[in-house]
């Protein structure tokens, strides 16, 4: 047998995890990556927290988990995996079965032979085509070398303001970063909410606790970037506002690099991407594509998404790394687009489908519920989870679910992932066995506890009112009874204070003469987290009351301000 | 229609959730609870952490989540049910439909009627006969009012010795709280192992950590209490040892507390707990039965089990207050057996089937792995983590996992847990698609490593070989070469000392000829977590070695002393 030629065009994840996989499937192979940049393997998703100074040695970005760097010598040496980096391939030949690339340090250029070429070329942060865009002080974070740049900028202590722009996941996290950095900033987002993974009410809970950190500035543009001396000063936004400032990140979402496969003449699918089955295999059955310059199914909708996540590639390169080697002989199913940001002390995170990308999506027959509640006993030093879950009406599947708050919203989002894997119902979450004990979790988990909430949602057992519901609702000049049933000290310290009424639980059932005497009038019930909420609820039904709601998630998921 | 009449026997977990998930379903049905303790709803897992005290509100383990004590006046005001607690039931009367009891407090007798009867009424923790038992200063870590002993022991800070007897997870938590409290502990277990949901070479690794706070024994049980004056003064074990002590905790399981059901002729399940079926009722169709006075199935072995959780108690009194009202309507399906345990500093928890559990239940196809890495990367701080996994070879089910470490064990095995409630495979968690970002978890996270692992197992990529199976195998008198791979460094900082030798993983294929001529030779290969003991392993293969072996979790899992 002839010793194969693999080709890896992209050093930085998916394509490093192809190349190694593939000289574990076979030790004769030649294996050679060819990487634009100085660096290889670089962890990326890292970058952030090294500028915010979590950690000092930048190393610890390119090491093994035994502490070695990931250079060219330790590919070499370790996995018998030539290396060029600082070179640039400028094009493929697919006739001829040839890379051709150039030696970005001395010029020079060649050409390599390949049997299998994987491209792993990734994605290119966004830099909007507005007056200024090439001022000093302007910048992304997605390059090693945007890291080193603003890790210098909170080392110096310099640079006072920084306004960040796009208030998606890098954009939350660089504002962490520069925050811890002492720098004072703005986060500037074009669409209404942060965080498009969540639905708006859960986005605007994140915005509120943001905003008590940094200035938020939502439904609003950036314009131009305004100098001095070719130095930024200012940052304008479409609104005319200026914000000072002597650094701005642009965290505007990335383009996926594929501007070689389609010189090349391969396939580029409907979201833009390189388009790849599920061996990962381009339209050229010699050339595979993996990482963040791809497309794939999103495995709920079957529909295509670029869903450039670092984990996905780690997970595509396995794939490839073997396939290449033994023909096609592993899949890669697809995404259910989970993902997760440190949000500060809260974090934020996300699996399936939203409700407004299940409407999006064409699910009419859908139904949500928010659930409030700590992840563990509040004598084990509990924190706050709120969640939104979104199910199929007619069959109870599981379609997605949203977590947020200081509470442990990882472990959540990974049950409710295995969930919509497992292709799980409502009612196999609502009896899910779970490792309980107090230092981890309540006796009843909280994604359990938001099954049951489903589970009574769906049974007609309780109608529910969003926060956003809510809201609206109030500016309808129709007659509305609101009752917080929380208990009178609760109620003193702080209330939503939109006209509702005290009556504790407890006295409930002997208070009912408080109450309109109109049956079917509207009634709208909440607590904190609003299980008493329900409880109150069942009993006003319970005593002829035709039109009661439950405020979901109670005063915890109220994303406006509270009288306190 | 007449108002229903519901007796609830027990007011501990299950009984209160059934009775209050009843009163939701019916506003007007007369509930009561019958409780022979002087508490209700108990938050009786969280006694250990209150003796250690994590915590010192003992209210905290009796409150709502609102902060409200859970008393009688509690239960009539916010659920309208009717508690009579210090009120021993003394025998129910099915044809009559009438229970009768006796208020411990008075010694009045009373009797009431019932429409449906749910019996809670738990398990009572073991008190071995053994000599000495009734001395002053023996205790077990049940009840509230052991908890109030307890933690007077911690407060009070005069008892400076004492010996727990059971290494199960109760022990385990209790060993940990008095530890907190300052006292010299001694725990004595007779089986060979700690925590018997572990295999043996994970449960040696949870021993090894104990055994650094507190001593240690097994294979010893409890022979004599040894006194002085009606005063606990040793406890004496089997082999003859006394250990001087002021106080002695037994922790040696619990039996289901059947007496009342068996008396009434219902009928009792091969586990010697009361027969339910999946709608929680018994052989009388009046009566439900729930918590840990039932068996329930096992959901892989379909056989039953007793499994006296806290969260299971709580599900199955939702299903039960549910079924009570609206007829048999809700199915509690069974258990996975998921559990999870505090050890100091550490974890301990494991969901599904253990490898010595599979083959005592007859699965004769079943493959293991063992992994060992961080839970996050190590910039960000993240902790050990050690998994076995257990496959079915033929279907490639996941049968279960244990999970043990410093890191996030508790969401390590939730997602195990939702991975064999799902039903999945070792191929379906190979692309599971979890919330990564590395505050939260490693681009592949540890259970997906973990299954990329078995799937390499399962295709016969490598052959592993567990600590255990090597410490046999050095026993024999046959050739073998072992091989740690790691960096000098390492090396010279820590290794097994077992014999092996050090060819760092990057200069292997240069010292091939430092190896055995004889290519059938048995070869064992190791680093710290094994990575790269299985690239040598497969280095090896490629250059003819017939019989090489990885170390299975490497150096982190190996559960003995090793040469600092």
């Amino acid at each position: 047998m002839e010793t194969k030629r693999i080709i890896v065009i992209g050093g930085s994840a998916a394509g490093p995890k192809a190349a190694s996989r593939a000289r574990r499937m076979d030790e004769n192979a030649e294996i050679s990556i060819y990487q634009k940049a100085s660096d290889l393997s670089m962890a990326s998703c890292g970058y952030p927290y090294y500028v915010g100074g979590f950690f000092d040695d930048r190393d610890q970005l390119l090491c093994s988990p035994a502490g070695v760097v990931r250079d060219s010598k330790f590919f070499w040496n370790a996995k018998k995996i030539t290396t060029h980096v600082l070179t640039e391939v400028n094009n493929i030949d697919r006739k001829k079965k040839v890379i051709n690339f150039t030696n970005l340090t001395t010029g020079e250029k060649g050409s390599a032979s390949y049997d299998k070429l994987v491209i792993a070329t990734g994605a290119t942060a966004r830099r909007p085509t507005v007056p200024g865009i090439d001022l000093k002080g302007i910048t992304t974070l997605q390059s090693l070398s945007d890291a080193d740049y603003l890790r210098k900028i909170k080392d110096e202590g310099v640079i006072k303001k920084a306004v960040v722009i796009g208030g998606g996941l890098i954009g939350i996290e660089t504002v962490e970063a520069l925050h811890l950095a002492g720098i004072d900033i703005t986060l500037v987002e074009l669409l209404p909410q942060l965080l498009t993974f969540l639905d708006k009410q859960m986005a605007r809970l994140v915005e509120r606790y943001v905003q008590s950190k940094v200035n938020v500035i939502l439904r609003n543009g950036l314009a131009a970037f305004l100098g001095e001396d070719g130095v930024l000063k200012a940052v304008k936004l479409q609104d005319g506002t200026e914000i000072p400032c002597d650094l701005a990140v642009l965290a505007v979402g990335v383009t996926p690099n594929t501007k070689l496969a389609k010189d090349a003449g391969l396939e580029i699918g409907e979201r833009g991407c390189i388009k790849v089955n599920s061996f990962m295999q381009t339209s050229d059955p010699d050339i595979y594509a993996v990482g963040d310059c791809i497309e794939i199914p999103n495995l709920i909708t079957n529909k295509w998404v670029h869903a450039p996540f670092g984990d996905l590639a780690n997970l595509q390169g396995r794939v490839v790394g073997e396939n290449i080697i033994k023909g096609n002989v592993a899949k890669f199913p697809g995404t259910i687009q989970t993902g997760i940001c440190k949000v500060f002390d809260y974090a934020a995170g996300s699996t399936g489908l939203s409700e407004q990308n299940a409407i999006k999506m064409g699910f009419d027959n859908i139904e949500t519920v928010v659930n409030a509640s700590l992840d563990k006993p509040g004598f084990m030093k509990g924190n706050l989870l709120i969640t939104k879950l979104i199910a199929d009406k007619v069959n109870r599947r599981i379609l997605g679910a949203q977590v947020i708050g200081p509470g442990d919203v990882s472990k959540q989002v990974a049950i409710w992932a295995m969930a919509i894997k497992g292709k799980l119902t409502v009612d196999d979450m609502a009896n899910a066995d779970l490792p309980y004990a107090p230092p981890f979790s309540l006796a009843i988990d909280h994604s359990i506890a938001t099954a049951h909430i489903m589970q009574n949602k769906l049974q007609g057992l309780y109608k529910g009112v969003s926060s956003e519901q809510l809201k609206e609702r109030l500016k309808e000049d129709k007659p509305i009874f609101m009752i917080d049933v929380r208990n009178p000290g609760e109620f003193e310290e702080m209330r939503l204070g939109i006209g509702e009424r005290l009556i504790p639980l407890g006295q409930l059932r002997n208070r009912l003469s408080e109450l309109p005497e109109d049956k079917s009038i509207e009634i709208i019930t909440w607590c904190k987290i609003s299980l008493r909420g329900y409880e109150a609820a069942l009993i006003l039904q319970a005593n002829g009351y035709k039109n009661v709601k439950v405020l979901e998630g109670g005063i915890a998921a109220w994303p406006w301000n509270r009288e306190e």
